[in-house]
């Protein structure tokens, strides 16, 4: 082992260690190298430059989260085996391998109905073949069936070091510091009372903290009205592709985008699918929208040209759904202008909303002094908590910047 | 200009202005939209993860960078015109448009004898029609034309924002914080003495700390022998492809990169060579090395596959040559072992070398209290700077790990 | 000048420049210099080890500040005079030059009814005569008598770069995150409309998210519990030294110190006491502090020897104030157990009370595109303001650790 | 113990925890505390207003550089028990007990022949009693006679935890970011041999990175010519107060101060001396300085507003000697100008000398692949060690700046 000892260097947090020889051979599988090609933010880069992270290096972040949060806890005195902590590793390392590219945006179009939880369990399950069962342990916690809830937890919940390792990179790599979450004091925070995990409730500030900036990255960031544009416009691309796929236009694209664009929505997904989903990235994808900018078909280099070249079209956000009549306005003044069938394609609504605290779903929990448990937005010290359990919803309606 | 008053933010110098909306158009000109597709450090994410940052990111820090400098030296009485403000922020800005897909590596191999600056020039050449030429004297300044010497000094010298950001920027983005240079001090250093770039006596150790940080930004993470490897790969494959192409076979690859495995070497640079340059990114080269680790030619997959799974040969680096004997061995027990013809292709010596300072061609000269310039290494109070004007060399041997 | 052209290193902000001579001046001038033995944020490094920055740099990092400002705002072509600037500067430098020792708690102690700002006028006048009334604008847009009012908004108000200096700086020194708020943004984000200072309405998640950031700071760190007891603390201490002095007693303390322990409360302040408090610091508070830990009244050595030795009594924080019978149950015991007469001194409960907005005397307004003002309260797409327009109130009971 | 387990907040390290309770208990004992009135650099902070750290939060950082050295040890396979680890935490905690106020520049003034690690040695020795022996191996490491060298190396040695703290914090709050050394990278490189602490071989160029980090947070940082100045004016004060009071002159000061100006320079160091000693701290002297600018005698008051008001005279730096004429001549004119008897007193010449790298007393020993180990300087990958192995010298001259 000692010559796997590697350390991996992260301008999040500084130096990554890999504490176990089956966590750097599953870094090493082609499977999760492939995440070294899916950028983590999608088109965000294109409104925020330095977004160019990958997933590979937030699995890798998340990782490491994970770890010093088990470190903290042991320090409570929860007691944790080797084979938890192994197993906890593999899970929150592995938890996103599941993501194909632009996933976010993309997931659900490439393969109907499949997300990318389901797909990270699929593969998941597939590496446990190949390494003789040692995830066994992992793919329970990563399911929440582990009889230790808080493994789960730690993986998946309002405060899992998924949420605090993506949000602390986004902000770095963004330079939006709004959305630097103090994740080290957070997991300082963190404690397990009957298995379940909880935070001290010395922490409360911290956690509070934590929502509000989570908010505000949402609605300065990954809800940004051009990012929306950017992310919305390749659904369409995806989608105008297919169409002309069915219509039995044949699209330059790579084998396996190809393989995508032709395939049968309503098939089940078999191991084909599986194996080309696997050898599919970012770069398969923006090649093509690169190629596709010089299309005869004008909706599709029109979406495709926006992107490649930042030129969107003009977009408004409102906290109130667009009228109709305002819609509609804009559509035949583009009739009028572009001379052109399908003008209302060229406007649209989207509409983004965020629950900034789950307080239904998932209660954060805060440990009092004498051992009880108090639910975040019942805690008496609480000052915002309570006022951040509504959704709220914005509206942002695109159209050709020449009729603005 | 106001609608156009933008700020992009920047997680290495936090917030960029731009303050002309000359500016803003050319940001917004394809030609250099596309630098967003183009990596800042080539495969050095392979080693270090969180480099990623693009071409497009450094042009607008280095852009930053000059910004900064010229109202510091404005500050000191330095006068400076808005028109050669304006030039000189263009200057820079444009300053790398001409590099394509992993510049560093790939130029002189997709069209011989050019690399980027050339290309640089004949671009900000082809814009400055567009723009009714307004780039005039940026394209003065950036060719060392320019009567006052120190605008281009600041693009092109030992000590110019190129080299601040990029060096600020890599160091940023890989974690590496050893070249982490003061680019905000060496900056307020900086003074105009005879319209020649100069720095203050007092910023002596300053520039000393910053060569020492640059040399070891080079060995630690430019010339890291893994990352040497992987460019010497690229090379190799790129070398390789258009060898299969002369010999008739059709590799897949985008139409633009087709073209230029195909372009006859020695023929002079043309129009649409030009044009079609302009359209690669590395997404046509990546793209094609994915696809070419399935092609049945044994080398041209097997340094595909290195780079795409991340699974290189051994290496191991020397300040000294490798003896021939030393290589002729590795080279039979390959042939022995693998049983293939061109078992030498698979041993290669890679030579990294570096000159700390280059005192001979481009002195750094300190302005003394009485107005007297003199030599960075000639300056009573210097430490360092007379033990770095040599050259650095070490050598790299790879060979296939299974022999090691 | 060119010789007066300093740099000053600041972690904060980088390098802070002196970009006019009277500044320097005023620097150089031993009021001023005084600052540099005023610490910050008080005993606030009882807690946060690492906050033992000053009032000296505090007033440099807010004049860095407001020259950022100000070069923005002549970016959004607002017109700004040298000498508009030049005062500007001034005034926020000297923003805070009547401060006395740990100043937040000891003010209205050592002179009754006089608070920093009335000192700091008084000083910035006398240092006017000196300076042959080169600071008569500055001391205008002090005291909001200037007819451009943004310039007082930038000295005074909810989003001056007073408090964008101290949040930022206070979180940086003393390591809570939490508080980072991100200045360069906001400047980027303000304006003048009508002479006044208002946010373009694209900065609205900046501002919310500023707010809350200083509302979690008051609640993590200024208002934190222990911090919250060495402060009330230094007033005992300082109360009962007046009292100790008033019944003839002898304490040890500095010449200037004594005199403001045994100067009547009631006399109006005189030239005298002008001179004295700006010889006066914390070195003179606190060496006192260190020797009454051994005097022979129980209750001043009681308070002293908290704060020297860091050895606070117990303390209880609370969203309600505490009952009677709470706090007389807590006087009986230790009366009981301590056997002395002035039992009830030992217990004591503090208020602690914050207004995150205040909207209604001090209402932050956006500028929207139309060019039309709006109360950020008002605003459609802000998300929290709303919430935080009322007072929250904490009380901390404090009493011997013994008896808990 | 729970209810002890603290976090400390660090603006360098992030948090540092407290993972024994006996480190808690040392921390909260009165000697320690004092640390808090200790500043870490002395007077620096007239150059670098933000270097106010005082030598507790050094002490507590070095705590968490040793623990997470001696984790990352443990990950190397290399055995440490609950014992060692605790005792080197204590070590390193207590290392700079010993200091008294500003100590570079006057231990050796207050008691004659006694440096802070004799001193700090002593005090571990008397808390020892207090806690029944449990710092018995802490005080075998600190002194290098436990048998496993490295624990004492850890403490004491070129690339000790000690050093690695202090550069790192010292860079940190003055500003000057040439010396923040990658303290988690060197870490993270240290590794065991023989029980003698070594770096693996691929460390090499962070730890020739390191060395010049720490030569040049010489020469910029503490032998800066203005800092150098403030220290040699500090010693000169102290010498004349002594001076003074053998004279018979009354000296205002602090009594534990007064005792130690009135001490007789020769005598042997009693319980007395010890216990005043601990009680002593920058507060003391500060204070006495800041009324002795208002004392009748010339030289003390001429020394003491220099310090207090900032107003130093001016200073030349060469890196070669003065001559005797030069000095000679200054002498003159002063006695000339200021009319005054002990005109020699105004001028003086600093020494200052540094070896960057000790190779013949500390040598740094890389662990190459085969487990021999190399000296730095002889690595045949060495870049700048060889350069660096001898003393480096620079003089400093100052004189009235009237004269100048």
């Amino acid at each position: 082992m000692t010559n796997k000892l590697k350390i991996i260097n992260d301008p999040v947090h500084g130096f990554i260690k890999i504490p176990y020889e089956i966590l750097f051979d599953a870094i090493e599988h082609p499977i999760f190298q492939r995440l070294r090609r899916i950028s983590q933010t999608g088109l965000l880069n294109l409104i925020f430059p330095g977004a160019t992270h990958t997933r590979f290096h937030h699995a890798l972040g998340a990782m490491h989260l994970m770890f010093t949060a088990l470190e903290n806890l042991k320090l409570k005195c929860i007691e944790i085996s080797k084979e938890e902590e192994k197993s906890a590793l593999l899970a929150i390392l592995l938890h996103d391998i599941g993501h194909g590219p632009f996933s976010h945006a993309l997931e659900n179009i490439l393969i109907e109905d499949w997300h990318h939880e389901k797909l990270s369990l699929l593969l998941m399950e597939q590496l446990n073949v190949e390494f003789d069962g040692e995830l066994s342990m992992a793919i329970e916690m990563f399911k929440g069936k582990y009889h230790r809830k808080f493994f789960n937890q730690l993986v998946s919940s309002q405060i899992d070091v998924d949420r605090l390792d993506y949000l602390k990179r986004d902000s770095f790599f963004s330079g939006v510091s709004e959305g630097n979450v103090n994740a080290q004091r957070i997991i300082s925070m963190m404690n397990v009372s009957n298995d379940e995990l909880v935070i001290d409730v010395k922490g409360i500030y911290s956690i509070e903290n934590y929502l509000t900036a989570r908010m505000f990255m949402y609605w300065q960031v990954y809800f940004h009205k051009t990012a929306s544009l950017a992310e919305h416009f390749l659904v369409k691309i995806l989608q105008r592709a297919k169409f002309l796929c069915a219509e039995g236009i044949d699209l330059p694209a790579s084998d396996n985008l190809k393989y995508f664009l032709n395939r049968s929505q309503h098939s089940k997904a078999n191991a084909e699918d599986i194996e080309r989903f696997t050898e599919l990235d970012d770069y398969d994808v923006l090649l093509s929208i690169k190629k596709w900018t010089k299309n005869s078909d004008f909706l599709l280099s029109y979406y495709c040209k926006a992107i490649i070249n930042r030129d969107f079209p003009k977009s408004i956000i409102s906290s109130k759904p667009f009228t109709k009549e305002f819609i509609e306005d804009k559509i035949e003044k583009i009739n009028l202008q572009f001379n052109i069938e399908n003008g209302k394609e060229l406007v649209g609504e989207i509409k983004r909303t965020l629950l900034p605290y789950d307080a239904e779903n998932q209660p954060i929990f805060l440990l009092q002094k004498n051992g009880e448990k108090v639910k975040l937005e019942d805690s008496e010290n609480q000052i915002l908590s309570a006022f951040i359990m509504g959704e709220n919803t914005k509206y942002i309606l695109y159209f050709p910047r020449d009729i603005a």
